[in-house]
């Protein structure tokens, strides 16, 4: 990509002169606080070319990208087990409906809606005899963060408000597709979308995605390639909820995002893109976030279609 | 691609020796007296390269594939007006369901389902005096088959039993999602579904869809490079009905598949292949299709993540 | 019931005064057009005397409540054989949804909503040659109304716009739960909706509900007395769409209400009511209706429960 | 009703005879464990006059039953505002559904359904400082059983067990319609669904219902006519979830079964009676007891309708 600097800071500059709408999500003290104003990218080419824009070494909650990285350590030790316990088709419906549980008998519809990642935290529970340890350990490899931390005041105010989530746990367990117990596995999944990242770190993380398989620099083997294809796959046609099919449309790039108003996309054996702006579209993905990705590949061009 | 014919040739064998399950569609006559055991392959790259296997020349029923030929003739006469009439989101239930028409108060999902592709229908009436000449003419057009003929026998089936697509165009009329009168949508939409093709003129006429909108060999323009590319995201997100992350998992490629056994894939600015075997697997794909073009994408790495 | 008069009249004065709020069905101009401060009542007792109060003496569009007759008829002729054609639950939704159609293949939830009242004319007219002709013979007959004819501009209106009732019938059939034409089913349907009464006719037509199967005055036998309890007992959970609940607990009568402003009630072995005032409350049921029903049963204390 | 012992013993005797099919409850190992053919009847009318058959004095679990007693409770407490939290409608659905929570944004759509009673027994929760013994002492006072206790191991099973309850209790605090904690709520209604009666004592508890709000000798008064009246309305529309419309078309009186395999029926102003037999049929109502009411029913034609 030519000139990819500059393409970058004229579409940063571009969503900054729109007008900013949207709501920071509001449902825990600790997201809810953030300034709103804050916007930040980073995109970082899989031979390891680094570019940003505004406050892209601000630390925020990634929230659900983080199932992302649940599902790259579940598949690396589990493979295609994993799908006798949910499938990867789109819901069609918004991330924590649980309409589609009752008629399919507690199987989530992908791992990326939140059913999906409370199973996933039960395997991770199973595998492991510390998972919540286990799981930062994994992250901080994969992310290269060497003293990553869980945000433990935002585990736990998710802990004290996360009654959809129990829900979601409990109902599951109901059909027997939860092994443990649900508070062992909520905790761990609170645990789970707690982790903050940098824009910058978030693209360096993500960018096993952009090149087979393997993390940019180090090399070292997250998952196999042809289960990096699969995990965009699964971004692509599951990443945005309900807004799934807008993002292909718009973006055209498999990609994840968080109600903390991160949003990571990657061109696959090119480059992976995060972008961090708090307020949030009515379905509960970043609005500068959408409008950046958009109009970047708009110029770039570069998209998977 | 380096030995492209030799890698479809022992794609199409492998295919050949597994076992030959699923049904062929049985729901009009014309479709259920096929002989199930034809299987053709075609791919065509952008620079006009063929490459066939096995029944390649053999006419069969395109049937719900269709539907994109019907979405680029709208995208190029009214553009962006489209999504104030149906949205892009995978539906996540079968291709003719009614639930979800309910309470989207008659907007269809997307256009690749049948009340999408009715409702396309029933703009093509308006744009056009004579809409069902109208259409043909463009399919002929983009298609290169001068000759083409709807299959009136096969329209005539499905206007003697399709129910439950009269009780689609009837529930959509009810919102005021539909102009014209329902015969004469539902007419128009039987003789779509009706059009057969070669696995040769299938695979040639997509060719646009990886050739940034213009047509391979003619450089016809038929829609814009944007709008390849979102014709593209929405077959990837929506093409397969329920099993659209099945394909998106197993295969990797923007895809339609059709009730006739055939379905046709692309890789953007490389090729378009098709592929048909009338056996359908329990959503109503192809079974030998979903395997071959599995099998292919395995072996050749080549797909959009 | 001492006093019967002197309660009607004050209820009635009660309804009055009240503030009147609601909006007459407007989907047909024939509806639209009515004068919506009419407000009549009929009270029939099972030994003929008869109490009226303000317009009784009006005909109006009793629509839905024919469903009732139309029960009455298929219950006469096939008996139980009924209900492998539909069920007797209560359906917990809008009196017009396919969504529990399409989970239920095809099967209605009971006689009372539309879907169930298009099977029952289907069954009509694989009963009778000239099923619009037999039908209106036999509500002639229960109603002592000789010369009743079918609102034929009604029913007209009906045909031109019942895009949602054409719906169901080509859903049901495409589940072949209807075997004749759609067209034959749904202009029966229409025709059925389409009778007019007042509400001393009404009152009167249904008394057969309040003794026992046997209408009236005449003796004659519509059904069987165990017949007469079951539709006393669907209308009780059916017959007022989602707000059968609201019925059972304010009024606490078996009844049927009509779009129209119609609505009659029953307490079996004591009297027949009807009902009308053509504004409707948000549940599609008489505004005024709803509340004279309520008020009436509050004071004499006769409610089946 | 003449002769109403010899009814009984003809009806006992007819069920016994017949095919005894179905299962016992066995999701919590103290229901399974029970004798199958254990079959118990009483009658008991407001006058006081009593008759059984069989195994009227062997204790069972009432299970959903006591819905009735906590929706008793919370009308003679609070009244009306008790429909500010949950509505009086049937919901179509199973017992413990949460579909329909989700669209109607955790509102119960009745009392005698899980959900509202899980919502009732939050509001006992806030009405007393030890609301399981206030309502320990309630039942103990309408039924007339000093020294009736919660069978704390049957409680137990359930709070081991209840994965669906605790869904639904922190599904609907999701929604902000339950203020005390789900672990308060849960487990006093896992207490209430505990309790165990004869059918001798489950008629005439019951028998309020059937004598205008007044305990039957005692003349205690539980609650209102008023309120007594619209208890019976919501047992007939909601009291037997899917099988509602079943049973007012072949009982044809208000009534209320739970999984132990009892119901209780009444006929208001005349009687109160409860059957007991374990086997369920597949809408997990008492195969038993649906066919000995439907045949005394039909026997004595004593029914509402």
């Amino acid at each position: 990509m030519i000139d990819c600097q500059n393409i970058l800071d004229n579409t940063y500059q571009k969503v900054l002169k729109m007008e900013h709408v949207g709501d920071v999500a509001s449902y825990i003290p600790e997201l809810s606080t953030v300034n709103p104003d804050q916007f930040g990218v980073c995109l970082i080419t899989k031979n390891g070319e680094q570019f940003t824009c505004g406050d892209a070494t601000v630390k925020f909650s990634i929230q659900s990208i983080a199932k992302v990285l649940s599902l790259s350590l579940v598949l690396s030790k589990i493979g295609d087990k994993l799908w006798e316990r949910m499938d990867f088709e789109p819901s069609g419906t918004a991330f924590n409906s649980l309409v589609q549980l009752e008629s399919e008998n507690g199987i989530p519809r992908n791992p990326l809606i939140n059913a999906g990642a409370i199973v996933m935290c039960d395997i991770i529970c199973d595998l492991f005899d510390d998972p919540k340890t286990a799981l930062l350990d994994y992250v901080r490899e994969v992310s290269g963060i060497k003293d990553l931390q869980y945000a433990t005041d935002i585990a736990a105010s998710e802990q004290a408000t996360g009654y959809r989530n129990y829900a979601l746990a409990n109902f599951i367990k109901s059909f027997e597709n939860i092994h443990n117990t649900c508070n062992q596995v909520t905790d761990l999944y609170f645990h789970l979308c707690s982790i903050e990242m940098t824009c910058e770190q978030l693209a360096y993380t993500f960018g096993f995605l952009a090149n087979q398989g393997k993390q940019i620099k180090t090399d070292m083997k997250v998952v196999k390639p042809a289960q990096a294809k699969r995990i965009n796959a699964i971004m692509q046609t599951c990443g945005f909820y309900d807004e799934a099919g807008e993002f292909a449309f718009r973006v055209g790039l498999p990609g994840k995002s968080g109600v903390g108003g991160g949003m990571v996309a990657i061109l696959p054996n090119a480059f992976s893109i995060a972008v961090w702006s708090p307020k949030l579209n009515k379905h509960g993905n970043s609005y500068r976030g959408m409008k950046f990705l958009e109009y970047f590949t708009d110029e770039t061009q570069d998209t998977v279609f």
